[in-house]
């Protein structure tokens, strides 16, 4: 199932994203990574929002999984993001950690930011169900 | 800049989906479509979450630009997706409008459907910024 | 337990607002309402974004409530207020209504407006839990 | 302006909040504190969302203010309540803090938990304008 979430899919093929661990190795948190080019951006030069809200949404799957048993899938529910910065090179990368590990619903909060700048280009927030597979 | 905004960018050619007006025609309102095939789906076999949100951040850019004054452009300050049901195939089409035209902030919500089934497939609102281009 | 949610708890004796059903009388939606005057409002002199959020986050339980089966509760996951227009008068009506009633998550949007005034005060959507009681 | 926000009005009265820097004491981020009592309740013996927002958002305002040049003052644009567990007792806390002081638009995030408790009762997040008085 994470394998499945992990595994290559042609959205993230097109954006050429990593997904991974959180910077903690735990469960409970996830990362999506990506280096800007011309296939990221709007018609304004700016990286699309689309962009961010698949990189966060994707990280979000994946450290709700990393926390649920054995059987158990996730759906989101609802997911917010509220944009700081625009971003317009450089390696963005998305870090989610689950905030509530619920039993039927898991909440999640994150930042996205540009790798060597610590001010945010989004912060995020997200709740998911967990349903049996 | 509507011009700008409705051109081609490599998100939008890879995902292929149209740009288009609200179904009154008039300003302020706007949608974005595409038909579903393998390239929008993830792992699991269902619309990405970031496919979504790219229709409906797109249509929400365009519904605010179509009220604005000439010189001045927007900015996403945040969007929230509410998903309800997943889509798996068939036409998929964000439509939005704006609920307050501020001078400074505009307001807009919107949902989305699959073509044919009134029941929505995701529930958007959003708030952008007003600022000279 | 409507009953419960419709009983008098202290806040809405304080804020003095009622709560009924949806302009279409049917399950599924909600209306709370309340007459301006000086304890709504705030120290600039329009009424407090948490009296807008109480009349909101009651409606939205009630409406709720009001499509469950025998035995259930909710409890809410998320609500997110966009603030359109100031209120500083008048009847105050916040009337919300399920999007999507979920086995196990029920979504649900609004509107909060003055009596007799078309131009939304505020936006709303939400989304809640339904539990065994 | 501060003055006026941490002022007394009739809802901080009748709630009995106290409004106060963050933890840090520097500008940018308040909390807005409460103990809980009978008043605070909803019929189901949980403090109501329309209480634990009335913090959030008053703190929200009073962080904000901290960091506005003289003759500014903000208004809400959007709020965001991810409710986690419910609050039954004790003291309930809201801390927040701004994430991006922009020229015109603010963007914040923030807690609530009940003092002595890590376990976050809600986790939120908020976007004001900025606006000249």
């Amino acid at each position: 199932m994470t394998e499945a979430l992990d595994g290559e899919f042609p959205l993230r093929t097109f954006l050429d994203f990593t997904i991974g661990d959180g910077p903690d190795g735990l469960p409970g948190s996830a990362t999506a990574a990506l280096d800007v080019d011309e296939r990221h951006l709007n018609p304004n030069g700016v990286v699309h929002g689309g962009v961010v809200f698949t990189l966060v949404d994707t990280a979000m799957g994946r450290a709700t999984m990393s926390i649920l048993d054995e059987g158990m899938i996730c759906a989101t529910i609802e997911v917010s993001v509220r944009f700081l910065r625009p971003a317009t090179g450089g390696r963005l990368v998305a870090t989610v950690s689950v905030l509530k590990p619920g039993r039927r619903i898991v909440h999640l909060e994150g930042r996205v930011l540009m790798e060597g700048d610590d001010r945010p280009v989004a912060s995020v927030q997200g709740s998911f169900a967990v349903l049996e597979a």
